[in-house]
């Protein structure tokens, strides 16, 4: 027997999968949810349920998006001719709160890792190339991470970049290389763009 | 302008209400359960409002109860004449689940703090008074934390029993002072329960 009733270790369960949070985490947001944060633990399973109808992915930077246009294709972002590949939302976060840039994303849900079994398919890649070929594109800017796994997928993006002629940058080495993009403060991330070079 | 469209805004704002989630934290469960972890956002959506729906407060005990009989107010734990007094819920389970005790319990849902305004009403001391009135109880165990506050609620919950010639005993100091219970092994915890002393 659990030493929870059965509704409590649901809720415990439910929590725990939550990144970064254990056990004992668990337990206390759960307690603390029944306590005296009944409102606050309603407010969730509203917000969750609600996220979960609403938002979806854009088909076009495979952001997530809420029903209508989507907040990162728009019209004046695809007058700009730049687009910005990065590995994931908190990444395309980090550089919208930070930097002044404000053309297109492509948000790659991941980096290559042949041992994980992601690949370009997983990527988007060939989604990628068909909106390099519309010709609206005019600098493709590479955002990924600087650690091992991101730099081989900016080989990868710079390649197909150049079979369709479009002009590659990479965001400049001002992010401290090994480090994670998006715990990057926004100085480091502006700077880091506007030194992006030729590749 | 929030950087957030309108509804991840509104799941990143009620996962940062959880206890011990930054912005950062809440940012990153977000992406995440809209990512891979769909299956456990709806979880634990159904895991909130099902516990938030069936699990109330035991009248006794002042645990967390689901629906009728309380786990913790049988009538073999009521025949033991014992009757433990923790700060929360989760000194409960720590010593439920670390030491052979299995007498009654009387969780305060807090500790005296005259500051934040949490006196004898807040912490139920006049049920745990009529309790001990009943005479069903032979000896009551305090478990409150080793800290100032908890230290205070003990000198106030020993007064109490002692005016009903109830017999109290606090769990011995095997547990750090300045600790938490909560924290505490199982081990350590057996000890201070077996090791009390009359107060
Ligand atoms: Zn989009
Ligand atoms: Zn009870």
């Amino acid at each position: 027997m659990s030493v929870y009733s059965p509704r409590l270790a649901r809720l415990i369960d439910a929590l725990r999968r939550l990144p970064g949070v254990g056990p004992k985490s668990a337990q206390r947001m759960a307690f603390q949810l029944l306590d005296r944060e009944r409102g606050a633990a309603r407010t969730l399973a509203q917000a969750l349920t609600d996220a979960l109808e609403h938002i979806g992915r854009c088909p076009s930077c495979r952001m997530f998006c809420e029903g209508g246009d989507c907040r990162y294709c728009t019209p004046a972002r695809t007058a700009s001719g730049h687009l910005c590949v990065v590995e994931g939302p908190a990444d395309l976060m980090a550089i919208e709160a930070g930097t002044p840039y404000r053309g297109r994303y492509f948000v790659l849900m991941g980096r290559l890792s042949p041992l994980d079994g992601i690949g370009p398919d997983e990527l988007g890649l060939d989604q990628l190339q068909a909106q390099l070929a519309t010709g609206d594109v005019r600098e493709l800017i590479i955002a990924t991470n600087p650690t091992v796994e991101g730099e081989a997928t900016a080989h990868c993006l710079a390649e197909i970049a150049r079979a369709q002629n479009v002009a590659v940058s990479r965001i400049a080495h001002g992010v401290p290389v090994g480090g994670e993009l998006e715990y990057v403060d926004g100085g480091t991330l502006a700077h880091a763009l506007s030194g992006r070079r030729q590749v």
